[in-house]
């Protein structure tokens, strides 16, 4: 299936300017980027990264398995357009492509999992949804010429209208690791706690120092700045 | 399968006190608990509460069958001593129970459906565990008498090295449902979007005058005092 990965390559994670600098920002983006690139291609499927400016995919320095089946296209356009382009029902199918099926994951689920992404990627529905905190869409599927997506406001609920209005069926997939995306400093407690021993975004955050801290009662992370490693 | 579902039935869910008066933070605890009971029956499990201080199940004003399959004991110890004592371990067995197992399911997983608890409650690890936000532990089974939980702190990853340490098969369960816990004024959010439309919970808060807001930008709730009902 294809499996597009929308990346907003210049001015990533401002959420996170609290915690972390541009630089670290980017690189701390691209390491989410590499882990879900390699759950797409380890769960059998080919990514393409859809980014708003040009990335040099061995900046992420991927396996070679990984890297040889992604692909990059640069697109300008705000989010929902981009992704609209690539649904099925915009015409613009690869040569190459045995499925009408076009899946879209949020390039910031550093949880998802191959056995994640798989719950989502083998829907028999014409549209399943992975929602996320706060009625947003972090990944979906579509086979259903008539359904584009908007991601604004509750983007959930607004998909799960549009699947009505078009008569196409619809799941909704129950997943704590694909419901996470980063987004806000309280978020990277999720990549500290659940992210794999072989994932680049808890190391490159341990890399900065950042660690767990429960001494009050409530666990978030702390910054240790005396083991800082050079940014990239 | 006995399902424990310990509540603070004094003063529940303190972290809503910027927008919920007391009496409001009992009702809706009350809500997400008569929810939770609901979900546990359906998929046909037998629920005792735990509750801090005598609980009038009556006022939960839960369907016959949900009322009949429930029972209510009190048990005023801290929440980890309380779960403690009626694990396999402990020697607590009910008379009529025909498993070894014990689920532990917290009250306030409003989003929790019959479905949801279904993936936690068939499993064949020796512990399974769903997980919540910030490391926290928002329902497991346990099967293995060496297993204790202790609730402080990155509760899922103790619970993940104490069954390792007492050689149990451990399962994490992936479910956003069982993963979200309403605890903060923001998840408020989850339990308006993703309620069903016979739970109590989501339709305890309309009558509050709850209601989604994306005005900003970002997804919140806002409450319309003039069509505030009388709390209960």
């Amino acid at each position: 299936m294809r499996v597009v990965v929308p990346f907003a390559a210049e001015t990533p994670k401002t959420r996170l300017e609290s915690v972390l600098s541009p630089p670290e920002r980017l690189g701390f983006a691209r390491a989410m980027l590499a882990d879900v690139l390699e759950a797409i291609v380890d769960a059998g499927h080919d990514p393409t990264v859809v980014a708003t400016a040009p990335l040099a995919l061995e900046r992420l320095e991927l396996p070679n398995e990984v890297a040889t089946t992604t692909s990059v296209t640069v697109d300008k356009r705000p989010l929902t357009d981009a992704v609209n382009a690539r649904l099925p029902g915009s015409g613009a199918t690869a040569a190459d492509d045995t499925s009408d099926a076009v899946a879209v994951v949020m390039a910031d689920l550093a949880l998802a999992t191959p056995n994640a992404l798989e719950r989502l990627l083998t829907t028999t529905a014409d549209v399943a949804i992975a929602p996320g905190r706060a009625g947003g869409t972090n990944a979906l599927v579509v086979c259903e010429p008539a359904f584009t997506v908007d991601y604004h406001g509750t983007s959930y609920l607004d998909h799960c209208e549009t699947a009505r209005e078009v008569g196409a069926t619809l799941e909704t997939v129950d997943s704590f690791r694909l419901g996470t995306d980063i987004d806000e400093p309280e978020d990277l407690v999720e990549v500290l706690v659940h992210g794999c021993d072989t994932d680049r975004a808890p190391a490159y955050l341990r890399e900065q120092g950042f660690e767990l801290d429960d001494r009050d009662g409530r666990v978030g992370v702390i910054r240790d700045t005396e083991s800082l490693t050079e940014t990239r």
